[in-house]
């Protein structure tokens, strides 16, 4: 499938509806239990996806489009949630995403990217030049890639608890 | 995490909603497309859910709650849906989804299961001997396998188009 940008916001416009969804009313075992040490609960990873929302996608998505001489990113912070969040609740976070996302996509649309843009660049501090269409595809599958993982951690709170079956559910292999 | 009927069954009350939104408004490409050979798209995995909710799930339990003499489950077939679902939209088979679990729901909720049917056991027929607590945790499991499924191929539409970012995203290689 090539890029589509039409298409990526689809999918970027269904994910905070989506998290809502996957975690209704759930227990806190789900939300706030991980799959090992060092490793993110549903909770953690729902802070990750606010951080990247004010600080990752559309602030570099404006550096690629800018005049600027210098279009060089800030290195994300993958654990910069981990101050940021302290003493919030699921909800809180969700409703927080849920409105970044909304205010983000909405700046896209404002930047009316055509094609032309698309192949427009900036430098990424560790993978280098890298364009526009990059970009947006990677914020979209970065979104599925944490929607996997939020279902895969819930999915090991019952590695044991399936018994027998552990050998089928490729899920708690992963 | 022990299993936990109740919490459970607020886990697989939310999939069909959550089908509902990640998959709302998306195209067919992400929709009909799979992994490569022998692999599933968002619509196949929808169709083997519908099929668990006929032939599985419920079924089991009630075969191991039963009071006959011969507890050994049906053989599930994964490749059912290939037939079953020959013509129908993503949004019918979402909708059967929905009211498929929904009466499955209810069914489970009149069979008044406490605690101490848990232990109560079938005989599945490649892994032997199973209890109903061990069904009703791989219930569970396999959706949250499936939602995570789901993000997965659609995530690999984008394999190339993410450009270098594809050796951070681990969703591609998984």
């Amino acid at each position: 499938m090539k890029f589509n940008l039409k298409k990526s916001i689809a999918v970027l416009s269904n994910t905070p509806k989506t998290l809502h969804t996957l975690l209704n009313s759930l227990s806190d075992d789900w939300l706030l239990t991980n799959e090992g040490e060092n490793t993110w609960s549903p909770y953690d990873i729902i802070g990750h996806l606010i951080h990247g929302e004010k600080t990752d996608w559309i602030v570099r998505t404006k550096i690629i489009l800018s005049d600027d001489e210098s279009k060089i990113f800030e290195s994300f912070d993958r654990f910069a949630q981990e101050q940021e969040n302290n003493g919030k609740t699921v909800q809180e976070l969700l409703a927080e995403f849920t409105q970044l996302r909304k205010q983000n996509l909405e700046i896209l649309a404002q930047l009316q990217i055509t094609e032309n843009d698309f192949l427009k660049t900036g430098i990424h501090p560790e993978l280098g030049e890298i364009n526009l269409k990059q970009l947006l595809a990677t914020w979209t599958v970065h979104d599925l890639g944490h929607i996997a993982q939020i279902a895969r951690v819930m999915a090991k709170q019952y590695a044991t608890e399936v018994g027998p079956w552990n050998a089928y559910l490729g899920i708690l292999k992963s």
